[in-house]
């Protein structure tokens, strides 16, 4: 099974809303508009001083994490709780598959006890997608991250922050800095940059990190980074994402800082208003220099604002969706 | 300390209502029928958009699992999040007991923490009844699995399921398979069936997987597979408990399967309109056939599904026996 | 970085309310009775049927325990729980630090996700003063014990104890007994004992569980165990702090029992009415006799009951300080 054998199709009701959230890949423009438009109405509730919303009341909300990651099971917790769901985490690595049960025998039984919605990470792409094709009608499968596949929670809070500071996405240079190859986090941002009309992608990476595929993307590829920096007015770093490269790939991290690291210096050539971005968590001194990380261009901390507000709209339009009623 | 040595009465409240709830051996047949009459207006809020009653609002549940189970403890976590209760999920092996705090110094501090109610999974028979007849009067345990003696919500689940789906329980032939002698789940089972009414109960399995004194239970023994299940209504696998056995007493899972598996082959010579049940997590090719647990006969995700809305009925009438007020 | 670096008065707002709960020092009788009568109003909660107020209804309370300890994060995850608030657990060995995050890195983005209080328990001294220097105006920090330096909600569910049993603090001799070196309970007790007018404090140990500059906090020092009891109405043992001692401070647990331990026998020269506390958890046959511990002088359970309400009081009062508006 792999994510290219999957219908875009199944992530979409008969009438086109959202009924589970699985890539950016397959979705259009209204759709992620809606998206950044229903997160919108979620950032104020982070504000408040009951930041409570009853939308998901007595719904079970399943974190499902094959893969672990502190972080995002954390954001979505935060996203489930202000949304006034039950949530239940299961330790995947300590339960069923410990006691030889498949997959689908212990997805079977979650749904049997009325689960609403299982949020994914697998190490598989496409995982995410085999589960979705397999639920029954009441339950919504949300991608937190599948394999080198997609990861459009992340890509979607990160459009949520361009629009934010840079009002929309037409007459846009973006450019995407690092392991390209690795990275579910650039593939569904370059989907989404696409699909909201940017006007240029770039990817900027040393061949080695680079897909062979990636110009059929509609990106443009840059092994050096001043030039591929040259009047960009958004930069996002990727994590290096150390735990998957193989040795061969990159002398190291010292080196990879040397040729891709954004520090204030290289950053001089962007657009005055550059903002920076970056998915978290930082390796400081290896992709990005501290001084960029704390500096005045980065909104790293506020993409992570915005990402418990774009989840709480993901997740409550996935609901909706399945129930056939509006969100708002 | 062993499971004989405590009065079953100790779960029973002075008017005889349930106080705690540790197995069936002891209650009466009134008792049981109100549980299964309890969880079937709980089937419903499953169904419900808000799966919620606030019946256990402001009420601590622990979950003290002394043996990990990551299945049975997420449907206590949700049969109690459904009340409206809180929960705490206390990981024994890296707690108290590493500091060397003693067991019950541990439950006196979370009684002193006002707990309501201690959910308990322990691999040593009694530990329950131990547990029950040491804490306050403010405090209900409920069995989740002790040892090889009682599962007494896991019997109840079956017990409703087979009333839903036979209407009830006499000229009812029921035919409980595999390894019954370290089965807390066959054991209780088997009390509940007789309290039930069942017209016959049977145990089949190798001479080597049954207890000794099996016929003193009131059931009819059964080595061969295709005797026992003949005119069954109802068939009942047991879960190898392959991490529990002793390697002598069985040669192989595929010679498990050959002699005792049930596949659709041998369902042959049950009634026609037999049921087909499971405890889960299921072994496929160990104990059943993956035909038969996805097959018109099983109904092993309904019991999921009951599951939950049993253990929300006993955990309900715990509360309301130990307050003197009615539950519904 | 120690806390003898940090000014006291990032625990308090310009017109002197709590902000954060750091540690003891720094703190005056006003605020820590203040606590004390919050707490009292409290006390009462948890004898409800249910047991919740909605004080922290939407708020959101991180457990960070960089050092493992299940009694204290439990009672801090009830004492949430019971205010409405809604409980993140980070396990802090599991997360970040694995990714090599930093953590200020860590801290920033728990802040970004709307946190409004980080309940810290670090081996480091001063980490939690640390991290309160840094975190933003909308962020409490409570102290759950850091390293030998403080654990002021211990204390303060102590000084809730002896009150409650004593009716104040005047004309009272308070023993602590045990190892006072390695004591961050001892430390916090001594403060708050001084701060609210405890008439004399006495400090009882071998030679090599004093810290040095003991005398300087105000206290008398005994080396034996019944000279120091003497006519004392409150006796609190230390826990031995096993993990935490050089083999070479003592010869064995017995020999610490036969010289320090509390029985029985040695209570005899206290004052008649002398109440015995111990922070838990109690190392039976160590520094204390199981008759003692369960006898009738003790009120150890008694603190844990109180503690809930302590730690309500103080969660409640730091996220007030920051609203600036009243508890109650």
């Amino acid at each position: 099974m792999t994510a290219e054998d999957t219908s875009p199709d199944v992530q979409l009701t008969d009438d086109h809303r959202l009924r589970h959230f699985l890539s950016i890949d397959g979705l259009n423009r209204p759709l992620l508009e809606e998206i950044l438009d229903t997160a919108a109405s979620f950032v104020e509730v982070g504000d408040r001083s009951i930041k409570k919303v009853p939308l998901l009341r007595g719904k079970t909300v399943v974190n499902l994490f094959f893969e672990p990651s502190t972080r995002t099971r954390t954001t979505f917790e935060l996203a489930a709780q202000r949304l006034s769901a039950d949530v239940l985490n299961i330790d995947i690595a300590r339960s069923a598959t410990s006691k030889g049960e498949s997959l689908m025998d212990m997805l079977w039984n979650l749904e049997a006890m009325a689960s609403d919605m299982f949020v994914v990470r697998h190490s598989d792409s496409g995982a995410p997608y085999f589960i979705a094709s397999q639920v029954t009608p009441n339950v919504a499968v949300i991608n937190a991250g599948d394999g080198r596949h997609a990861h459009p929670t992340q890509a979607m809070l990160d459009m949520y922050t361009i629009r934010h500071y840079k009002g929309g996405f037409e007459n846009l240079r973006v450019a995407i800095v690092g392991d390209i190859l690795h990275s579910r986090v650039a593939r569904s941002q370059i989907h989404a940059l696409r699909i909201l009309g940017a006007s240029e992608i770039r990817v900027i990476g040393p061949r080695t990190l680079l897909p062979v595929d990636i110009e059929g993307l509609g990106v443009q590829v840059y092994t050096d980074l001043e030039q591929g920096l040259r009047d960009a007015d958004v930069v996002i770093a990727l994590r290096l994402q150390k735990e998957r490269m193989d040795s061969a790939l990159l002398p190291s991290e010292s080196e990879f800082f040397r040729l891709y690291g954004l520090d204030e210096h290289r950053l001089r050539v962007c657009h005055p208003d550059a903002i920076v971005m970056h998915p978290g968590p930082i390796n400081r001194g290896v992709e990005i220099a501290p001084e960029v990380a704390d500096g005045e261009r980065s909104v790293i901390l506020h993409q992570v604002t915005f990402g418990i507000a774009v989840r709480m709209a993901v997740m409550s339009m996935c609901i909706s969706g399945q129930e056939g009623g509006g969100v708002l």
